[in-house]
């Protein structure tokens, strides 16, 4: 491997990237540049990251906006697939770390830099996130992993780390869960949750209220559905980001889109945690019912199937890859009619959806109801059932004989 | 066709098949059996019915308790597929069409007669069901769809089409809406529902608990899952058919397990149709938790994928075809392992599992946590992601030559 | 149902669709234009087929050149997703349907004519692919099947028919094998083939010579294929019908593309076929090829996928369905990358790749071979093996507790 | 790691093998007890083994024959799911290893063990395979790949290991191709075969007949098949083994399952290899043709399906996991129809059925054919296309408003 000369962190200004930032520049001899992705995560995570980021020895601080990008170029094309994690998970974290990583590798070549530098554990999912999207988008630049190579292991060789060298650390020592957030959600791991069989306290939660604290009253949010992607809410149009964020709010208030699951990780462990997922929980909930109205059975069990099979595209940091493009342009194609209107009633945890309607919808007041109508004879269902049935029957016949 | 001698209705003492009872001894001048499949569909329905069918001249009437064989035979096999229906529908008609037939089947059989008769309409699922499982089990046998044959249009036709024989009925000619009741669920169509921009009032709920009147406490319930199947609720073995019903209990008064969708009938049109499964809704939480433990990724996505075709194969009636008993023993082979105990907490219409622990979990605090362990190696997630990765990386080689 | 002024038929010139239009004009008391498809049928069916039309009561004919679109729009995209139904059948008179109803619509509404005709039998595909066409393209137009509602029961009675009426037709009374051509493939049925047990004799094949009367000396075609579609052959640049027609030639003279099926018709019963697509398993062949080199595992796998759903989607008559078109952007999608080229060696029947090689080829002579190598290091694997096989580590430990 | 004191090498008698023996007992300072699975690699192979295994320092050479339980227990299965890797290759080096694998295990067990040990290299696919085995098998026995932790880098530096240490050995220093044989194929790597738009040449196939130097004169087989499995040919019954030990010889004779193939490893590259499987070509055909009479259009396809998914499973070493034998469990439900007969040619390279016939067929020449019938009626096509394209005619109709 030759020398590394200059290499782009991604950085959080969180303890882990705090320590990376001397490692890097002690182990490899190298400038770091820390590159800071805004996806929502709050702002109280980005208040002053740039000056921490030079003060633990970055040459440079880049902070890159993709909140709306994100929503709108990776959470979007996701939805209409209809992909969740094992049946439960909305894949928040899985969605982000492509962006995150893309516009690291953009910034690491519009800057000169040889490598790349990320702090995700060696256990965890993220690693494979971000090395697999490196390894599409810029294969020719090195990457460095830390938390494979240090022997730091714990809070506290960390922060003893940083305070050998002098680096201001506000991390505390006591840090119980392991968190992560942007726009969709936010998780949390660790703790109480390491046994399974721990039902999750109120540390556990971050963002939502508790469903027993939530409103006694019901409240209903109507959301407009255009090609499969939320336009508008309660009548606002309103860009991806913003809609996504009014949705939060709502969300939160009503302690909606709490889960509580053990997951599959990609490398071959289970891991426990916790997610909240407001805003994205009442968006889901939106696109589904429009679907309902609109897609024939067929196209329904097929966006199912795509579903499912994205959920683990994404989920195991597969986005840019021909795969997983192909499947966002098979659910692309599906959604082209799923344009609707729902009512969504919030009440203590439930999103339920009360009311839908879409000017495409094949359902017909007039075809279900049990009266004689022009497009729908009774007596067809005879011909249809014989003919549906007829291996069934020639089979019994054969078997009879 | 030859002339029919003896033909056995699937009874249910509602207004159609009080009415198909003389409508076939005067069109097919035969005898007509009444055949009642108790399939917990309440005592309210079953009290007098015998007395009702002979008034309305049927010859005999066999009542049939299916209740426990229906739970055992066909829930809980169609459980561990995972199967629902559109996402939302968990098949409790659907499932309990071809118990029925197949009871009716043998009814038939043991009688002798040549022919069979059920009451569903002609723009429904359930003539499909019904009709696909006689095909399969009896296809030498007749059978006659009196809703595909008569000019009987309306409640006020049948009324009147019983009055002019003199025939006792009770039923009232205002019903708004349609509904279908057993041990798993009970279903709700028509009325406001039919415009999908209403939404759902206290009429189109029967069973549950409006969740806002639900206890303002939430309740735990304990449920001990084995090779899939509950066997024990709150530390109380129970047969299947007890512990749904013990289920059913709890998840009515906690408003557990409504659900309002449209969905595709398998005859080409979409229906709308609200449904409550109480108990069933927190067996399968209790099972789905339980495999969160033991199924690894690659087995938990099949165990979805089969999920996702019973529920057709299920909903289009395809019960006794080699293909569901296919799946039906993929999703056996995979649930062996699935052993564990859930707590699940019902909340004002959520049940959700907080606790959970199995003898063949493959969680491991050890391995899922950040530190060291003998099985996992954190070197060992570099060459991982390396070879995973492989092919997105020579491709983008390839693309920079 | 209204009056029928004006219908368009599906006109082949053969005895069926003769007898149509005067049994139209009969029953229906309406002008009949007959519309021609030519899709490559073969220049001996379209001679004289105007005259003949005229002769038999038509009021116009027109005849459409479709070869060129039909390769291009329907069989090229269904390539990309490899489409084989049951493992056999390259889908020749699946995919002509759907292309010959779009231009028999077009027709209809240009001229304004009220219904829609076709002379496809009660028991076939044809009937679906061409009324699901229908439905999708022109709800509005009546649809009449002449075979699903006339007495004329066999050639006899057909020619008998004709007879009486003093239209004159060449056809013969003796005609033992269905046949249906177009330029992907010919079909035949009937005859020895209605007894399974029975092995096809010549008179089953049509277009290729026997195997075993082709040249004893092998020949080789070379086929460059670009973003998954044929663009030139033996070095020359060629339209896709041109590529086709080419590649037909050489196919027919060494005995490529036959194939003898049982397979299951979309209307619920088996039916046997001869088919001979000399041309096309060529083709298929070369994209497959190409495939192996540029797609990577999962891809391939997807694609595997995609081409088992648009098999049943094609078969099925469902072309112009949402599901269809989301199928065939998904294929696109993956087919951007297979370019390359490849050579096949035509011998007896047998149509064999034996060199391919393209600039996107995921194979690299310098990883395969057992040397070392700058982008897989031996190592890699000890730790990708151990997470691959974790869980069943996890699982194998547990059971010995 | 604790101190290894017995390690049982799956021992070959290649180079490779012969030169881990006394490398085990240098590093590890262990005895070294070689394992001999007969496959059906050849008598060949075997002769002299345990003395070469002794001459080279094992302290015990076991032979395991397990030709008749690899067919009967492994390939029957995989057979029944029809997988067949990417579309061509028939997992003949997939299949054995398991066996070879567990055999081994059993072997370590019995004699009290602590290690195991294979000659795999580090690119290929055999070392996930065996370890894959031995993780499900024996997670408590230490794995030992010297090819991923020896510096011997190619033939020459095996051969002057073996001879510093005058251990004496008969390879040669050129060995252009890799071959892997058993029971069911040959496999052969390397060589031209490295450039893929090389052709193949003569030594780049081993067993069978070149197709153009095979008979001029076509033979054919006869096959019975019950239950998915061959049980007799040419009129006698035969044990699974001997059966294809038949069908080998005459495939081979006429040339017949050879491919050529660029396929996706598991670990991230391609590779090219030739395979012959002569009577596994004819068995495959054999059942597929089978199939074709009783299995009705769903149960095809899924049967599609699970040989899709079994054979990545397959491919990738998973067979000792839930999901396999899931797999394997659906793939066998659907077998139980999977009865008769078939007549196959053998021609110049090509195994084509000709005959086939089965009691549970659901082919009948009464229904396939035009005419009128009990079971089939005409007018039942209708209805059903009707319902069956009820969505599309909505959707049109939506969008005409």
């Amino acid at each position: 491997m030759s020398k590394i000369n200059k290499v782009v962190l991604a950085y959080s200004g969180g303890l882990d990237t705090s320590a990376i930032i001397p490692w890097l520049k002690e182990n490899y001899d190298c400038e770091v540049v820390a590159f800071v992705a805004d996806v929502g995560q709050g702002e109280e995570e980005l208040v002053g990251i740039e000056e921490k980021a030079i003060a633990s020895g970055a040459s440079a601080c880049y902070i890159a906006d993709l909140k709306e990008e994100m929503v709108k170029d990776y959470i979007y094309p996701s939805l209409k697939t209809g992909a969740i994690y094992e049946g439960k998970y909305l894949l928040g974290t899985s969605m982000a770390r492509p962006i995150i990583a893309k516009a690291q590798v953009e910034c690491a070549l519009e800057i000169g830099a040889d490598a790349l530098c990320h702090g995700c554990t060696g256990k965890g999912n993220d690693q494979v996130r971000f090395e697999g999207a490196f390894a599409a988008l810029a294969p020719q630049l090195t990457v460095i992993a830390p938390w494979r190579e240090w022997n730091l292991r714990s809070r506290e060789a960390l922060l003893d780390y940083l305070a050998e060298r002098n680096i201001p650390c506000t991390a505390s020592l006591e840090k119980i869960y392991s968190r992560d957030a942007n726009a969709w959600h936010v998780s949390t791991e660790g703790g109480v949750l390491e046994n399974t069989w721990n039902a999750p306290n109120e540390l556990c939660w971050v963002w939502t209220k508790d469903p027993q604290q939530a409103p006694d009253v019901a409240e209903t949010v109507s959301v407009l559905v255009e090609k499969g992607e939320v336009v508008a809410v309660d009548g606002k149009p309103m860009t991806p980001y913003n809609a996504l964020h009014y949705l939060n709010g709502k969300g939160i208030e009503h302690g909606i889109g709490r889960i509580d699951i053990v997951e599959n990780r990609l490398v071959g462990i289970k891991s426990r945690g916790c997610y909240e997922t407001p805003g994205g929980t009442i968006m889901m909930e939106a696109l589904r019912a429009v679907e309902q109205l609109v897609l024939d059975k067929e196209s329904f069990e097929f966006r199912q199937t795509i579903g499912l099979k994205a959920s683990h595209l994404i989920y195991d940091g597969r986005w840019f890859t021909p795969l997983c493009q192909s499947l966002l342009a098979a659910a692309n194609t599906l959604a082209q009619d799923v344009t609707g209107e729902v009512v969504i009633q919030l009440y203590k945890g439930q999103a339920t959806v009360t009311q839908k309607r879409s000017l495409n919808s094949l359902y017909s007041e007039e075809f279900a109801t049990f009266g004689e109508d022009d497009v729908y004879d009774h007596s067809h269902a005879g011909g249809f059932i014989r003919l549906y049935s007829l291996a069934s029957r020639i089979r019994a016949l054969n078997s009879q004989k």
